[in-house]
C-alpha cells in the first residue's frame, strides 16, 4: 500500500516537472512569435496550453484521490497540498504564455514590438524560460541554492522590466499609443510569468526546510510598473 | 467529533467569507484613492492587505489541519481542497486592490486617472467592488443562480475595460505615455480583480453542483487588450 503510495506521489512530481517544461517551453516560444510576427508559431502556443490545462486538472485529480484513499499526515500532507498550489502557479504561467502569443496574433502581420525594444523583449523571455527550467529543476532535484538563485534571476528581470519602462517613458518614445499599451502588457506578463516560477521554487524550499509561507507568494511590484 | 469537525469547516468557510469582505472593501477604497489622489486612503489600503494575507494563511494552516486530523473524503474533502484555492483568488485579489493603490502612491499628488476617465475607472472599481461582495453572498448562501450572474457582471466588466482601451487608442489621446501605461495597467488591475471573484463563485458552484472544474480557473483575455 506505501509504495503504491510513493509512486503516485512520485507521478505527481513528475506531472508538476512536465507542466514546468512545457509552459518554459511556451514561453520560448511564444517570445519568438511575437518577435518575429509569426503567426503559425503563435497559434500552435495557443493551441498547446490545453495541454497544460489537462495535465493540472490530471495532476489535481491524483492529488485528490491520494488525499482521499491515503489520508498522508504530516510531511506528505504537505507535499500534497503544495503540490496542489504548485500545479496552480504553472496553470497561470500557461496562461502568460498564452497572452503573449495572442498579443503576436492580434498584431499579425506586424510585430507587436518595435525594433528598438526587439533585444529587452528577447531578454525578458529568454530569462523566463530559464527561470522556468531551473523551477523545473528544482522540482526535481529539491535543490534549496539553485532554488535561492531563482531570487536574483527575478531581480534581473525587474531590472529588464524597469529598463523596459524608463524606455516606454522617454520624450522621444516614437510608437505611438497602442504599442506603448502592447509593451506594457506583455511586460507584465514577463514578470508575472517569472514570479509564478520564483513561487514555485520557494515552495520546494518551504518543503524541504518548513520555512514560512510568508515569503512564498508570488508578489506582483507595481512600482517602476 | 464530527461536530467540532464540521465547526472547523464553518470557521473555514467565515474566513472566506471575511477574506472577500476585506479586498472588496479594499478595490473601493483604493479606487478612490486613485480618483481622489487620496495618498493617506491609499497608504491605508496598502497597509490593510498585511490583514487579507495573515487571514489567508490561518486559513490555510486550519484546512491543513482539518485534513491531517480529520482526513474527510468525498465532498468534505472536496470543500476543504476548493476552500484552499478560494483563499487563493482572494489572496491574489487583495494584491491586486493594493496595485491599484500603490499607484495612486507613486503618481500623489497627481491623480494616475486622466479627467475624461474618472467615469471609466470609477464604474469598474464600483463593478469590482459589487463582484466581490457577490461572491462573499455566494459564499455564504451557495446560491448557484447568484453566482451566474457573476459571469454577466464579468461580461460589463470586459466591455468597460474594452472603452477603456478605446479611448487609450483613440487619436485624440492627449494624456502622453505615462498616462496610457498606468491606465493599461489599472484595467488589467480591475479586470483580474474580476476574474478572481468569477472564480470564486464558480468554486462554489462547483462544490454545489459536481460540475467541472474546466469552466473554473480565471480566465484572463488578452483580446481587446
Amino acid at each position: 500500500m506505501r509504495d503504491a503510495y510513493h509512486e503516485e506521489l512520485d507521478s505527481i512530481g513528475d506531472g508538476l516537472v512536465d507542466m514546468a517544461r512545457l509552459v518554459g517551453s511556451a514561453i520560448g516560444r511564444a517570445t519568438t512569435a511575437i518577435l518575429d510576427a509569426d503567426l503559425k508559431l503563435a497559434e500552435s502556443v495557443i493551441a498547446a496550453d490545453e495541454k497544460v490545462d489537462n495535465l493540472q486538472r490530471d495532476l489535481e485529480g491524483r492529488a485528490i484521490t491520494l488525499l482521499a484513499r491515503q489520508q498522508p499526515v504530516a510531511t506528505d500532507l504537505r507535499i500534497v497540498v503544495t503540490s496542489l498550489r504548485m500545479s496552480a502557479d504553472l496553470e497561470r504561467s500557461g496562461d502568460l504564455a498564452q497572452h503573449v502569443a495572442k498579443l503576436a496574433r492580434l498584431r499579425f502581420p506586424e510585430s507587436a514590438v518595435p525594433h528598438d525594444l526587439h533585444a529587452t523583449i528577447l531578454e525578458m523571455g529568454q530569462l523566463a524560460q530559464r527561470l522556468m527550467a531551473k523551477a523545473a529543476e528544482v522540482i526535481i532535484s529539491k535543490d534549496v541554492d539553485l532554488a535561492l538563485q531563482l531570487e536574483q534571476d527575478d531581480d534581473a528581470m525587474d531590472l529588464l522590466h524597469r529598463a523596459l519602462f524608463q524606455h516606454l517613458m522617454d520624450d522621444r518614445w516614437k510608437h505611438g499609443i497602442e504599442t506603448a499599451v502592447d509593451v506594457t502588457l506583455l511586460g507584465r506578463y514577463y514578470e508575472r510569468f517569472a514570479d509564478h516560477a520564483v513561487s514555485v521554487a520557494k515552495r520546494v524550499v518551504y518543503l524541504v526546510t518548513g520555512e514560512h509561507a510568508d515569503e512564498m507568494s508570488p508578489q506582483g511590484d507595481v512600482e517602476g510598473a
